[in-house]
């Protein structure tokens, strides 16, 4: 499938342990974050705390990229956000389609941090015949019958399904179709793909459960401290905050 | 603070890894699925499959719940739903707050993932007075006036932020002050919370940045394979697919 896309050499990104490219995204955002405040340099324990990752995983992840920092200096801000960005691919243009156009819908679709990753809405699509033309985000709502011309004459590659549970394995029928390759699914479902095809299903709720097991032990250390056991406040120093989680493995998305 | 709910000991959850508590919500999703076609038991290797986790850490982190399943029989599929529901505090009710109903925030209160969970949206708060008494998801929206006594009133312990960026630290210091102490942040912002208090930031284009690099993987294997270096479907097969991902261990969500 031709799609325009500068192409580099496959053997570059094989070796990459699945679990560093899923810290990836999370070093790069720290990174732009220093970049944004101009900071040159960090090093490998302040750039781990900032990612939420383990510092000697950090550094095992760098060796992966070629990226082994400067002694006394630490790694170079700029260059680890172009390398970085580079590996993931986001120095290419990926235009993405997000369809079902109700309220999550619309929420993707005014994301702002999709475009300043280089994904690039490329249209919104809906099977309400009254959604057609109405513009959300800016962008016109376009009926269902369009999908395969969109993804065709875009040229996309990446699909993003926001509709209800029942019409989801449809649409993702369609969209392999008609030559999507990769699929976000926010709907309430396991999709089927043909070999070749990556699907990331979202689980809201996850994130919530990990909530509620620091919650359910923050009440049980204060119970322990009503008891007189437990000083409150010293059980609270001692519960590892995840605010600073260990490692930084936390999925909210799981293989679907 | 007292809220009311059923208090466990603080030392039953001591111990376990965060990355293990960050594993036990697919666990369970993969053992609710098995669950609703009535199998009585699962093998380690079958159970690591359908949660997309490695089944040699599925063993080690079920080895901190104590359950070590039987030798040729596998684990008990009920009583392991009941464990990890237990461990991770879902057999209790968790009162959830959303602030801004917005697209997302309407999009989360119709989110059917979390009542199943023990998640129950207690309240819908906006800050446009507009918006009050307005129905979403069956709840009237409630303006942000009332946002300590709703909290107080309910005994709410979780709050989830869906505000644009700029009206989010507000919220979440007003969430925190009258006694939310883990917060759930869609907010585009990094928010700072007192010692004690947990947030968890999504981010949902980190999913799309795994996407991408697996897309631009592909995409350079068709490459290679057009140029009769690689056949094309070979270099697919040799591929590792996120549909399996090795350990799971893929944050879409970090630490704020």
């Amino acid at each position: 499938m031709a799609t325009g896309r500068a192409h580099r050499p496959a053997t570059r990104s094989r070796g990459i342990p699945e679990a560093t490219v899923a810290r990836l995204p999370l070093y790069l955002r720290a990174l732009t974050a220093l970049s944004e405040r101009s900071v040159p340099t960090v090093s490998s324990e302040e750039l781990a705390a900032a990612a939420g990752v383990n510092s000697a995983k950090l550094r095992k992840d760098f060796s992966y990229l070629g990226s082994y920092g400067t002694r006394g200096v630490g790694y170079d801000v700029e260059y680890l956000v172009y390398q970085i960005s580079r590996e993931l691919g986001l120095t290419q243009d990926w235009p993405v389609v997000i369809v079902g156009i109700g309220n999550l819908g619309a929420a993707l679709a005014n994301y702002g941090g999709f475009a300043s990753r280089g994904f690039r809405v490329a249209a919104l699509i809906d099977a309400d015949p009254s959604m057609a033309g109405k513009p959300v985000a800016g962008i016109p709502v376009q009926h269902t019958d369009e999908l395969e011309k969109i993804i065709q004459d875009d040229g996309v590659s990446i699909g993003v399904i926001a509709t209800p549970a029942g019409a989801a394995q449809q649409v993702c029928d369609r969209l392999v179709a008609a030559g999507v390759t990769s699929i976000l699914n926010f709907a309430p479902t396991v999709l089927n793909v043909p070999e070749g095809v990556d699907v990331r299903k979202v689980d809201l709720s996850i994130e919530l459960q990990i909530l509620a097991f620091h919650e359910q032990r923050k009440a049980g250390e204060e119970a322990a401290g009503d008891a007189g056991a437990v000083p409150p406040v010293a059980a609270r120093k001692q519960q590892p905050s995840t605010d600073q989680g260990p490692d930084g493995d936390v999925p909210a998305v799981m293989p679907a």
